[in-house]
């Protein structure tokens, strides 16, 4: 059994490796590479897998899966600058690729201590692009 | 391959254990224990898998599947209460988890007789809550 | 400038007119006068009237629009049975139409405090029903 | 006859006032007033007022209309910074409103060449918050 | 008050004038003048204004109103050619305004005999695109 | 890693065998056999696997993606007849099933090359229906 909690959060984030030139981004990330920043509505669906407790009915009470993804991350890079305020990201290339991997390395073991399993990530960037992360 | 099937019903429930007090409910469910019962519009998303049948390009013919979710299972719980009068929720706690199985064990032996294998049962209860069951 | 804020709720109801029998009522609400409820993931859109505040650019903080919006009508109506726990819906049919008026009821005097206009009530029942209120 | 088209666009933004310290601008707009900006992912609806000219059958040709509000906005601010990168929105708090206005005001004189009325500009920010501008 | 049913339709059309050329239909009308067809899942939103009956807290009875959009329209130009099948678009060019105005015609007459007053049809062509017409 | 581009394309199709009679046909496929045809905005959802660049961030970039997708794909198909006009589904029966795996085998070899691996075709083709495909 899966099951997924949907979160939002509103992000700034750039495209970019820092030892190349703004040109040589551009060039290769097009105009998300952008110097002074653009932004995203992201939507996160966090995927759990697990058995369903004969005595609740849930596999996880959602209310508990809720508050670990507010607190390790919506609280971390909602309204935020993905390159510049969030530790997680830090020194990393700020892709959907890699926020996803992120988000999945800060919510595993938190989601292990409630007795279940995280099984996706995904992340949708916009109406036409999304990832989905299953550990590796 | 797989082929899915979307279908809706609108429908009142309670979470809650018999063998508990109110306030104990409460205290675990929170306000989906509510005993005046709340309710939703469910999103209910089956998904067969199967071979494409050369003569046909179909791997079933979605108008018998329409038909066999419509009698197994919507005309069964659209507009009602889904502890009270479904039954095959009775004697159980009408989490969206304990529903999507319900459904799987509904639907599981008709779509058999149609030649194909029920995949997944997919059901939604807001848009920030889904449950997907691939059988056990 | 129309300003509008989405907010969600989830109930039970049922259509039924306590002086009718449960046959007339049922012959004339068909399913959706089910004596055991059914309910729905209801959408409110509230709709602010104004001019633009050129010291803020705002026409209405919608912090405050959404404080209001959730004291005066969501804590009261989520996750409750429309019919029998909603003081603004005493007596009444539980319609859309009439919820979209009692919500409107609920709002005006208190956005006309934050010195803006209630414009538009629009309630949204299932993905194919929704109506919307002007006032009188 | 009222003719619509939807356009998007990925930019960053902050809600802020000059004149203001950071702490005021907290106070009163928020975490949207993050100096490290954040975004989102705007959706645009272009409504045209007209006549059908019964020798196409159109208001306007959506692909002029869709071509001057690629010129002349989408262009100007898609995977931009709103405060920084955008003409039409210098020396303006970056509010959804004051970007609708601006929007109208770069839009209309280009849409009465083409034999039609600019009606009403509507811009989503996120799912629960929306304007629309029918100019004043 | 304003109360709103959606219906959907999915049909064939192809834009074009029947004493131009195909290459001067396809140079004004683009790739939708094809003369192959193309077509479209339609999106259909009929509005009706009218005030609430105290008696049944309903502007209208939604059942009403679908049977005869139902019978009116969706039955005659769902999984139809549009320009060659359907008798209320015949020599006409097939533009989503024309469809639009069509429908009204076809609604308007039927939903002034149920006691209410047809107020807007929307037709959406696409994700990008629609009309509203509100009569003349 | 999955990362998911969406195309959507809007054309004409009828389900059909040339060796039934109209009569047999229409008994099989019902009303999307009409022979005058009929039309869907079709969406596509093309997932790739990957491991993720360390020098890029990506899987894939999509920029690329998206190009192969639109000459392989959208521009043989968009504002077309399925069953008349794609080289890709000359002699097959148009179900969605068969399109979808039509557009697998068009892009399985450039997507190798591009040094990423299809995963799934997903084409929707209603709102209440689609498929996915993962190859053989």
């Amino acid at each position: 059994m899966l099951i997924t909690r949907r979160e939002r959060f509103n992000a700034a984030h750039r495209l970019f490796r820092e030892d190349w030139t703004d040109e040589k981004n551009e060039a290769f990330f097009g105009k998300c590479s952008n110097p002074n920043w653009h932004g995203h509505n992201y939507i996160l669906f966090v995927t759990i897998k697990g058995d369903v407790n004969p005595d609740t009915g849930f596999v996880i009470n959602l209310k508990d899966l809720s508050k670990i993804v507010r607190e390790k991350v919506i609280d971390k890079i909602d309204h935020k600058n993905l390159n510049l305020e969030v530790d997680f990201m830090k020194n990393q290339i700020v892709s959907t690729e890699n926020v996803a991997i992120a988000i999945w390395n800060e919510l595993k073991a938190d989601i292990k201590n409630l007795g279940a399993e995280l099984y996706c990530i995904k992340l949708v960037e916009t109406e036409n692009n999304f990832v989905e992360y299953f550990g590796n």
